[in-house]
């Protein structure tokens, strides 16, 4: 009989976050009267940028015409996103990045779970802890083992660089799930240790248009050298609400090599472009329009109002659990708080209390691994007056 | 340093379509006022149906309203459009296939390319020769060997069930690139063959909205016992136009099992939903609206009015070559004609001798794996005038 893939039995189904759903709808059917607040999920509630529907409507036209329809496009995105991307990501931020460099897909989600194919399956893989599942997962199903780098309190909720020499590193910065930024620094000790140990740093920034503080680094290619050992994720869903709108790019620059089987260096841009061209058909001409208004000047406030808006959400929160006692940290330049449970109280213990007590669902820091435990992840992406109902309910809470 | 995956240099980069490419660029340049005709590309050029486009806007403007936005849907695809597929595309033909068996996504290419994913690296696979390259690349990728089945003059443009029992096998049928359909006994018998070996086959029906004949299947699963051995993708792509837009799906039934490593037999439905919820994160609303509309009365009408323009473009070239003394199969029930070069011309002499005396751009068949040798293939995707314009100009050709 033919055989499964062996390895994706070795994934552990995360049965907290089942188990979670489970009881938040359980809760539900038994108080149907209850007006439950989600400050759980990390998806965007606000419309999507007037320009970006705009153009959809533009391009979607242009689909009923012969002379303008568009078929398939070029597998890494067409010049106009590409060039649009270099420009107002990169160049406007004194970054040196070329159209080649640069692979339009359908989701960050899709780009961090394929990148690690054009990586030999004895690569060692450190990510950190807590961490967005799917680092871990796809690596496990690739058949390798995971190292976790603890980012707890004492690390600032980042990882530390670690005693060992990893060949591939994840990093997200702003994080998801704690909140924390890395400083300039920070990032420059992981670009050192990625080039002195020849490793490849994956560098998630799906959140950068959260960063609020100046002098936060917007993209790790702001560390001189980062060009030789990193590649960097960025999505439009966190940016422009386009989580169900779908579309994304990495950053793979020519100059990042990887080690041949005959011991040749060989440029990782190559590898990925050959996965990106043999395995995916391009995204949508539609959608492709769309991301690009984002970059126009009514595209770029739009951008700004909303994520302001999710931003004083997340100020509210941050400061109103402060006020109550609680600490918090994050949601200064990201849109999630992380927030410690009382002494002695587990994630889910907490969780259950703020679910029964407060009808607020939160999300248990140890879903997102053994680090996690201790906190539970609140995000700021419901609307204000229910942000604030849920704060009040909160501060009405017996301790 | 860190080490690429090794099996991405076992790779043979296509150069044949590479110069090809290069070939006609050249003869471009060195003849600007040459009026070429391309009947070498796959791709669609007619307008996608009016009623998708409709949906469309409609889905834009429903994300310009927080009330009625979406944020992240299903990553199967939304129940309205998985509920379309199964009552048109299987209940409509009388099989019984569940919501749940089918998984909504960018493109069959990708599905190809990812669904080897769920198998175990040791598993034999065996694709037809001349292929759609994906089938074999990603196993490749994977670091499988890849054994062909020939498809000749000899077996019909279909491959042959072969002595040895191969793990998977990859059937296309309306094929890409012979335009040949398997009849219900040549599946009956694959089925068989599967089924007595514990194999798996990836059907790829991507083309079956091209089929005229009546009792040649639209779907693997008209063959009794299908749903035991058989993975079917299906496209929008080549049934309503949407190489652009980007929707597709591929339908994993309940029943189908492969074995674990402690030599349980699990379904593999839930190893791809598996991979499907790890690594992706749904086809945007927009498009999932589009494809839904395909189905309306006014979608079906626009398809079949598309494909029947296409297929009357088939139909002239396959009789205008008969006309012409030269032997073609294909272009009945799919849009691709097979020509046969004549006597002792080798499949990229043909391509010369149209681009150099015909001003026509054909695929040289031996792209696509050595029983290609001795035939190229012409498309019917071009416009009505220009397809007659190139038939006058074979017509004329030098014998």
């Amino acid at each position: 009989m033919i055989k499964a893939n062996a390895h994706y039995f070795d994934l552990s189904p995360n049965y907290l976050f089942q188990d979670i759903a489970k009881r938040v709808k359980a809760f539900k059917a038994e108080n149907p009267q209850a007006d439950v607040i989600s400050l759980g999920v990390g998806d965007v509630t606000l419309p999507i940028p007037a320009a970006a529907v705009k153009a959809m409507h533009k391009a979607a036209d242009e689909m009923l015409d012969a002379k303008t329809m568009r078929g398939y496009g070029p597998e890494q995105g067409y010049p106009f996103l590409l060039e649009a991307i270099v420009e107002n990501d990169y160049k406007a931020i004194g970054i040196d990045i070329r159209p080649e460099d640069v692979f339009v897909s359908d989701g960050a989600k899709c780009d961090v779970g394929n990148i690690q194919e054009i990586f030999d399956a004895s690569v060692s893989v450190a990510v950190p802890d807590p961490v967005y599942p799917v680092y871990r997962d796809t690596n496990i199903m690739a058949g390798r083992k995971v190292s976790f780098l603890p980012s707890t309190a004492e690390t600032g909720f980042s990882p530390a660089l670690p005693d060992k020499a990893f060949d591939l590193i994840y990093l997200c910065s702003p994080n998801n799930p704690t909140g924390a930024v890395m400083t300039r620094d920070q990032l420059a000790q992981w670009v050192e240790y990625a080039r002195r140990n020849k490793s490849v740093i994956i560098f998630d920034s799906a959140y950068k248009a959260y960063i609020r503080t100046p002098g936060i680094p917007e993209s790790i290619y702001e560390i001189p050298g980062a060009k030789e050992c990193a590649i960097e994720l960025r999505s439009f869903s966190k940016t422009a609400g386009f989580t169900g709108v779908r579309c994304a790019y990495m950053v793979v620059p020519e100059s990042l090599k990887a080690l041949s089987p005959s011991g040749e260096e060989v440029p990782l841009n190559r590898l990925w472009s050959r996965r990106h061209t043999t395995k995916f058909n391009g995204v949508a001409y539609i959608v492709q329009r769309a991301a690009e208004a984002v970059f126009s000047d009514e595209g770029k406030e739009q951008v700004k109002a909303m994520t302001d808006y999710y931003m004083e959400n997340a100020r509210l929160i941050r400061e109103g659990l402060a006020d109550k006692g609680f600490t918090a940290y994050g949601g200064v330049d990201a849109p999630y708080i992380w927030l410690a449970t009382p002494e002695g109280m587990s994630s889910v213990a907490l969780f259950e209390k703020f679910l029964t007590e407060a009808q607020i669902i939160c999300t248990p820091g140890s879903g997102f691994g053994a680090c996690g435990e201790g906190y539970v992840r609140l995000t700021s992406f419901n609307t204000r007056e229910n942000t604030l109902k849920a704060l009040d309910r909160i501060g009405g809470l017996n301790r």
